[in-house]
């Protein structure tokens, strides 16, 4: 068990993207990946970024990070008990969790009950960081002090998957977990059609015919988007984020309405994105400098680094997103430009 | 757009780990992650299949890849007509596919309507490739015969996420998508007992209450783990695969018995390992080196080494998995060597 | 234990709808509710159809009915060996129902292993009847056999709950089970504007941001509409269904485009119509009345009964579902005629 | 459109049922069904609960009535500045609740953003009614006051289907939406051999096999149970409840651990019990009697009665559960005993 070495992942930096909102200015994004095709695809959507007059628009909606952790009841009615008991001593649990950390802040706290099961969610705000770590060493002092609260629980898990991590599931859209960001564009239709090649009614009816009816037909969970995941698995591995949480990190919305005569108005909303500019991986020497270099570093408020990443993720994810939907609005292109693009790189099939 | 350069994320290799069934024989595996306390998790699973008499078994269910076209129909009933007729003529759509491929092989059709929208699922064997650009390539010819047969059919994508690539989705657990392999190992009692310091009764227990309830909850989608996206993360990136399919890879189910006194009797199912051993990012030098190592390459028959691939990487999220809920099973573990291994590590919170 | 009553449902025959395709022309339907102002609203879209050309247009696109059995194996080796031979032996399974029923066929098996646990999903064609109980019997004989075929095999479960009935999941849309159906209208605009006080862009929108957007972030499953369940249940009670089906039946899709200048396409497709007009409570005196006064019996081809019943089903449903929708485009209208005709059946809150 | 009549759906009071906890004492329950052997299914699992000390123990863990509406912004920024504000005016919406009905309360406000679009979900107590129609009503009045607060935004649809009402969706089970109701029995094992011919690990089993694992491969959404459906669509329409609900309310987790030496710990988990003893469908003479007769009229505290209501139909779908399981861990018990039912019943198929 050794033979220490590294995977070198191809990386590109693309863009500049432009941006407003809760994210402003000009900012290239760094891109690791296998997939050749997604640097100039995303390329496009930042080319289109910088001839728009707000660029693309961020909105940062909230942020948190959460753990569940399961006790095991005598009964049901002692765990509808400990839950109440639980939800009406917050405060002190919240004290628990600020006698441990500087950072880690519980804001929140959920509780599903299934017979004598009560899985407990903490959810706490952890400044830059993603906070996996943040919370469980949160759950693990929460879930000490409940034991002894309440002598007649028992240890079931630190985790009982209510959490729930790099699992595709509802719950993390609905109550929240990772930063949760909107990204969108207002298109004009000139560009529309001379850098898209396409138009804001093709793109309307793709969205919805594909990412909305397509996906729900295909038993879909909360999620409609073509392709999410490959952006933000390029992004997460050239920031050293944990890649797996792509998996609820994909769990978005693309949403396009048409605007005036032929405007797109083009939203990508991104609920799940787990991502920090500190912790595990974020020291490693390329890792260290590409966040440098997005500007998350060293900002003065806690959390703005981080939430200043997801806004980029969130704005990359739309570029790519915006260029992939409008290539299959025409019949041909994906496939050509797919293989033209791979004799470029290489001669890969 | 510029700046080539790579991002390098630390790998090891772990094990050896011991198989038998459709993959035999003791083999290391590569695991490129910034989560560097996976390493020794998976290295404890690998040590006890080295001490049990068939180590993992190994069974490979099915394998296809699949890409979903789109078509617009002037009305259900032509949908519906359309439907039926493309199903009777299935071999004329296997030529097709025939023609253009040595490795593409139509084994099968779907096809959904929603209203007077037609989704048609093709599902191909792709020899040694994961198969994205195959499905996507025979898609095209497909879809190009399609709309000369039947001219009242107009192109709407050709991809309509019945696929489904990257989602989590239900359709590709049901129909089938990418390689489908069961990891199964019976841990005599004394080893779950030595090796993991719990046992079955507890890990039988802790399995249905966090992966079955907890999960159900928490609104998985055919998905009942702990964290088998972290382990297909890392073994994808090692070996060059296309690691944003790590979202519908990770939807699978870990199951749990006692058997006898006290052995435990731990399976993972995974339905949807999207995984190949040629294509994209398999010739770059340290990856091409990795598939090699893992005794894919140069194999007889058609598949078989990415069989193999898939059948390995079954086996190293079944050795995860074990570690990690073995932990659960204790709490303290879980924490405590999370924690000691981060300092090892250098310090990490 | 005693206590034998009726429970009398208030209900109404409304219409006729116009229909074509595989229903063909006028017919009134019966709806037993406690809503009363289901009725009005179906009744609204039945007036719409009989002002349109073709009507409301029906294409019944698949009937079966299934049944999923549980063997439990003694390793994953031998439930995917078992499950290859069971494969294999389709037509022997298939004489196996055969010679047990007249009017059961086996059609199709599908099966799902997870660990050591094989699940066999049994597929039939159950003539006019819904067929819950020609599966469960059709099961019962197919477990016999195979049990003696492998006596590896342990019996697990007469229902598997991969059938699945009476439950929201994704296999029965996805592998179908009842009768699937397609209703779709071509409402000219003058009538969208006149009838419905409303437009198509707007209909359009709505069941775009509502049905499709709204049903996703609400973690819906393979489901997108307003109140398919309405309707469901109503029609199954006047006609001595097994009205617990609405739970699968009501998982379907409205999908409405626009055409031309403001015509509205709008469909409805509800894959898991679980009905039948023989079997249990069909019998009863007024039920028999209605499925005679429906036109569903005494039809010479075995099946074409309930195929008509489906037919009509999901043309009512239809109906309720554009009323409502339009009714939701204009704010007040909803609650309004709610009101009133609250009031008007006697004065309810 | 006329020809006003009834369906009269059989009917018979089952039990009595011994309960404890929220609910106390024994009741009879009415059942209206065309399905006869539920009577005796769900009478096997009362004469259980009347055998065992504490009867069937029932816990109220919540109670609310939601309706979502849905906005359109300008643009996501706008969307998230308005989600805020109503967040940060809470305590006047609630006025707005409060000014229009004595029996509607508002005690919660959820907003989901997609893109442009706000979903803003509003959860109310209401009293003994299951509040469909009041909590419409509370939405008018709070999307009027809302679109004079902020101009800025144009009305969507006084529903958006985040609500959810009957549909199968996640979103019901993890905010709330009507009364959430656990009932649990511990059978001792000299029961479980006599009463139910099967042992506490037989059903522990069955359940984890079936209702778990069936369930997640089936891929269905926070559900596991096996029928629950059938039970509260004969309660449902015995009360005059508006059976439609059974949609969601079917979405619960059956759970069972064997206990000592061979007891069993049974439990259902009921979260979308959407039920009142008041409005729509109540005042009709057999369900007013049949509401009387359950002893859910009358009571002091506003709510009392259709909390008990609640509670004594998730102690009826345990009864219903715990037969069925049972039946379906003896080979040949199911369908033996359905046939013969039928046989009794009157020789139907």
């Amino acid at each position: 068990m050794s033979d220490d070495l590294v995977t070198p992942i191809p990386t590109r930096w693309v863009g500049p993207l432009k941006l407003s909102g809760d994210v402003e200015g000009e900012q290239s994004v760094p891109l690791a990946t296998y997939e050749s095709p997604l640097w100039p695809s995303v390329g496009r959507g930042a080319r289109i970024s910088r001839l728009v007059d707000d660029g693309i628009r961020i909105s940062v909606v909230d942020e948190r990070m959460t753990r569940s952790s399961l006790f095991v009841a005598p009964s049901a009615a002692a765990a509808v008990a400990a839950s109440r008991a639980l939800s009406d001593r917050f405060d002190d649990l919240a004290a628990v969790v600020a006698a441990q950390s500087r950072h880690a802040k519980l804001i929140d706290l959920d509780t599903e009950i299934v017979g004598h099961l009560l899985f407990v969610r903490f959810a706490l705000t952890t400044g830059d960081a993603s906070g996996h770590n943040m919370v469980t060493l949160a759950a693990q002092s929460l879930m000490e002090t409940i034991l002894t609260w309440r002598p007649e629980l028992e240890y079931g898990s630190i985790s009982g998957n209510y959490c729930s991590d790099k699992k595709a599931t509802a719950v993390n859209g609905i109550l929240g977990r990772g930063r949760s960001v909107v990204a969108e564009m207002l298109i004009p239709s000139d560009l529309v059609d001379a850098q898209l090649r396409t138009s804001a009614t093709r793109m309307v009816e793709l969205n919805v015919r594909k990412n909305l009816v397509g996906s729900t037909v295909a038993g879909a969970l909360r999620s409609a988007n073509a392709h999410y995941a490959n952006m933000l698995l390029a992004f997460y591995l050239a920031t050293g984020q944990d890649a797996a949480n792509i998996v609820e990190g994909s769990q978005g919305i693309t949403y396009a309405e048409q605007r005036g005569e032929g405007d797109l108005l083009f939203s990508c909303t991104l609920p799940n994105l787990i991502v920090g500019t500190v912790g595990n991986g974020k020291d490693l020497p390329g890792v260290d400098q590409a966040i440098e270099r997005l500007g998350c570093r060293d900002l003065e408020e806690s959390g703005a680094g981080a939430r200043r990443l997801a806004g980029l993720i969130a704005a990359t994810v739309l570029c790519g997103e915006l260029s992939l939907l409008a290539a299959q609005t025409n019949p041909g292109e994906l496939m050509q430009s797919h293989v033209l693009m791979e004799r470029r790189a290489g001669g890969r099939a």
